[in-house]
């Protein structure tokens, strides 16, 4: 049984459509990008995940991390792979060509992302953190930092980790004490503990780039008195050489229930009042630093829930055609595969379709990031960027949620060898389940979206996309392709569009009421977007099919975006019940519970 | 934090409900249960829960169980505390007085049951084997086998093991091969592999009783030559002491993602060809054989789900009220406990409120079971028993799906403590994923509900259902109580009736069709079925409100109903819509996943 293949056929579709849907090619910065480079790109990536990392996912699993006197060592193989990996260049891959990066942009990097993380998430994890450390150096860092940072980090050669959490400030990071204390150089003493840091200690490389939330002796108290600041483990001399250890000391490794392979530290900064670090960055803006990488890590952890659910969907569908079980009610036939039970075929749909849509969706916002990094102007820039930002807490919240339930479903496809570890899709439960808690839970996304990216521009971001959604809708309805998919696309986007003057009114529902509502209206427009993505694949499969291209292949196209408005698309307006009916009851609620 | 406290009151309520409902205590067999009584045994099953089963529940999850050369032995503290739950008579609780058991109602079996699987589930799973083996024994068993049986095993004396699965035959049990070759003495010689045996093998007891399915030499093929037999690991001398070994031996046990503290065991009879066991029953019988116990399995496996939702709910609850993070919204407050987020108490009550619904629902059935046993006349009890057979694959695959997303809010409500093993709370997550599959999967029960229980009689106990919840639907119209509930109510119960027609006439939809569609339709009746009891227990609660019997308790009941139909209801519709669209897409959507 193959542990993951990565599915290029699908991805090079939907980038292609993506890519002619978005124009992107046409802008001069990115017209070298053709899909020749494409197709090497996501072939050669596909074996790196296959090949390297895929074998060692579940030694990750099985052996974890351990945590001796300090230090944290991988499981077995890691090491090499980590070599291998930054070595050909993956590391690099979307970073500046400036520092020794591939400069490819971000649409590339997506699929590409998706491979790693389906191969394995616990493994990967370091790469987020130097995507992100590089995006804040880039934007706040001096051009000695630069300097000192970049080009180790984009080479791999040091990590980093993001010291954010402490144990009375999880979501709530106005909430951290960790001290820093400025000193005659320039430099400044950081005191304090943190937990959950990511990679915080490793045997991956010599020096780890702590980068520490912390507050200054003048600070203001919550969140508008937090800096941010670079703490190597090792200290860096002026020629770039390592120095003395920082007093950076890692105090333990959590157990987790999932991603094993990836250790989760708690780190103690200056408990000899040894260590030092550099502000990055303006004093008290450490919280608008962690923004720049935040919508990074949001869309990151997003495609986690879709890289999973891809894997157990290829394990699965192998189960099942090769299982032989029961007997088939039509034909009276015996012994006949899984697949042959309907309800067997429901559930590996329900997952295929899925994340063909959510697949979808992450190239489209992959795409309109390039765009508006790239764009002609500035208006142009300024609307992509509000459709980004409405999509990124929708996307991260809605993907990991779905990826909890695909992950056990695919447990359920394999039945009681789901429950067995060795057959390696419990661990993809396992693994999943952190995706809708960490980079801001599924709750903190839906007050994301409700409360500034909907509230926050009167609606425009959601109003121009409902737009967008109409439009499909009546293209949909014009064709004489998949019947129906049009009038549902547009009812349910109906739907959604009238909820909105509740959201907007300010005096009809007041905030805690709102939120009550939050998370199910947050459901109801991922569907939505999820439902626009496989309504327009269907589009795109309709035309594939008029010309006679691969008939079995786009047909099943249109079948996975059929089951999904089938199974799926009904669940927007139950929904949408949900959030109108929270409102009303959340003072009631809150007594209940207090009271039990 | 406390690990489990049994909850007492909304036990007692539900108990007092149901009986007043069903006028069990009116059944002359039954009278002496009084209330006291009932208090009594609830405390005291309780104190044991909280006390003795809870804290090793961790102690499971961590240690496991070791296999060693054919042996098991069970984490710390397991033996004594089998030795103490069978000497304080929990065993025998509802098992028959004549062989040393208390022969207490099923009714109140129900709500002990539910507590030790909250304490500790992998502890507990000998104790549904134990009631299965002696329901069978009792109907099958000859005197002498009743004689040599039934005492040990009710004392806890001796254990049982079911083993039925082997490696080609899952939930296909047609395709088992294990042997049963007759000996001149009238005993049978077993031989052949078994898998997937809970406490198929361990260190509890010196002896163990498995019940095997095999194959007489000339048995017809398929599951209708199938017979059972009683195959001890250790031989029984004629005075009832043990004897010799019986060839019986563990050559493994799984390594699970969860109920680390129950040995699933593969066993090897016959290897020596010195493995003897006696018929049970007639021969070819053995399937029948198991249909006494599977619907008394797959209400104890419906009640996991409850179980592990309940224990979780009480741990997140009391971290909510205890953790504080974020701020308040409303009132700008600062450093708020979790609770106040109004998406925390939204999930908590989601929790609550279904576990109070499927808890009501848990009461009825024992109570139904009770009654049909009791019952004055054979139309009474045929009755009964149609409703119970309609309800048990309901209740089994609904709740225990459930049980999987609820546990998984367990964890999202602790945040990234929750993802900490130490926590406790994933090993709910855990241990829950196995209930939807074993004792027939999800789909598996859809089967038997759309097949047997609706098309079996004609839609008769459908209807039979559906016209009860319709007359409380209209008793709620007309209360002036919690508003809207009637309404929602009939509505509902209107469009399950709606899709009635289409599973009866068998010209319209062929089986394949239905099937596809089978595990929606379930969860629109689960759906149904716990607002039908969560609408009766706002009821209760809106009479003690009228009469001014504690206002805080009663009126948390109205809000926990108010919240089902809030959030829940509004999924039926979303549910039959996908049973409708499901029948349609099937052939098309195995060909998809086919050609993929």
């Amino acid at each position: 049984m193959s542990l993951y293949q990565a599915p290029l056929k699908d991805m090079q579709l939907l980038l292609e459509r993506t890519l002619a849907k978005t124009g992107l090619l046409d802008l001069p910065a990115l017209a070298e990008f053709d899909s020749e480079l494409i197709g090497a790109v996501l072939e050669e990536a596909g074996k790196f995940a296959n090949g390297e990392l895929a074998p060692l996912n579940r030694v990750g699993d099985v052996e974890g991390c351990r945590f001796e006197e300090g230090r944290v060592i991988t499981p077995s193989g890691w090491k090499e792979a980590y070599r291998r990996f930054c070595e050909s260049g993956w590391l690099g891959l979307a970073l500046p060509a400036d520092f020794g990066g591939q400069s490819l942009p971000r649409f590339i990097a997506q699929p590409v992302n998706e491979m790693w993380l389906s191969a394995n998430q616990a493994f990967i994890m370091f790469h987020a953190l130097t995507q992100g450390a590089v995006d804040i150096l880039l934007h706040l860092g001096s051009e000695a930092q630069k300097a000192r940072y970049l080009e180790p980090l984009i080479s791999g050669e040091w990590t980093v980790a993001m010291a954010l959490t402490e144990p009375n400030a999880g979501s709530d990071l106005g909430a951290l004490s960790t001290k820093a204390i400025p000193q005659d150089d320039g430099r400044y003493l950081i005191k304090g503990q943190k937990i959950f840091i990511t990679y915080g200690e490793h045997d991956l490389t010599d020096n780890i780039i702590h980068l520490v939330l912390a507050r200054t002796p003048d600070a203001p108290a919550g969140s508008r008195g937090i800096s941010l600041f670079a703490v190597p483990k090792v200290r860096i001399n002026d020629d770039g050489s390592l120095g003395e250890a920082n007093d950076v000391l890692c105090t333990g490794i959590e157990h987790k229930t999932g991603l094993h392979g990836s250790p989760t530290c708690s780190i103690s900064y200056g408990e000899r009042d040894a260590c030092y670090g550099e502000l990055i960055g303006e004093e008290n803006r450490g919280l608008a630093a962690m923004f720049i990488l935040m919508n990074e890590a949001r869309l990151s952890s997003g495609t986690q829930g879709i890289a999973l659910a891809e894997v157990g969907y290829q394990r699965a569908r192998e189960y099942a055609l090769e299982r032989i079980q029961g007997s088939d009610y039509l034909t009276g036939r015996q012994r006949v595969a899984l697949v042959e039970h309907p309800d067997v075929a429901r559930m590996l749909l329900s997952i295929r379709s899925e994340v063909m849509g959510l697949r979808s969706l992450s190239y489209l916002i992959a795409a309109l990031i390039d765009k508006a990094e790239h764009g002609r102007d500035d208006a142009e820039r300024t609307a992509l960027q509000s459709r980004i930002a409405l999509l990124t807490p929708v996307y991260k919240a809605f993907t990991t949620e779905r990826g909890n339930l695909m992950t056990g479903t695919v447990i359920q496809i394999f039945g009681g060898m789901g429950y067995v570890e060795e057959t390696g899709v419990a661990q993809l439960m396992r693994d999943a389940r952190i995706n809708t808690i960490y980079e801001g839970t599924t709750g903190i996304q839906a007050r994301d979206l409700l409360f500034r990216k909907i509230q926050g521009d009167d609606g425009a971001a959601l109003k121009s996309l409902l737009a967008e959604i109409d439009e499909l809708s009546g293209t949909l309805k014009a064709e004489t392709g998949p019947s129906g998919l049009g009038e549902a696309l547009g009812q349910a986007s109906a739907a959604v569009s009238a909820e909105l003057s509740a959201i907007l009114d300010r005096n009809r529902a007041d905030p805690l009421q709102l939120n009550a509502g939050g998370v199910p209206f947050l459901e109801a427009l991922g569907t939505l977007c999820c439902a626009w993505q496989l309504g327009d694949i269907a589009l795109v499969a309709q035309a594939a099919l008029a010309e006679g291209r691969d008939p079995d292949y786009h047909g099943n196209l249109q079948a996975l975006a059929q089951f999904y408005y089938a199974h799926s698309v009904p669940r927007i307006d139950a929904h949408l019940a949900a959030f109108r009916q929270a409102r009303a009851g959340i003072d009631r609620y809150r007594f209940t519970i207090h009271t039990n």
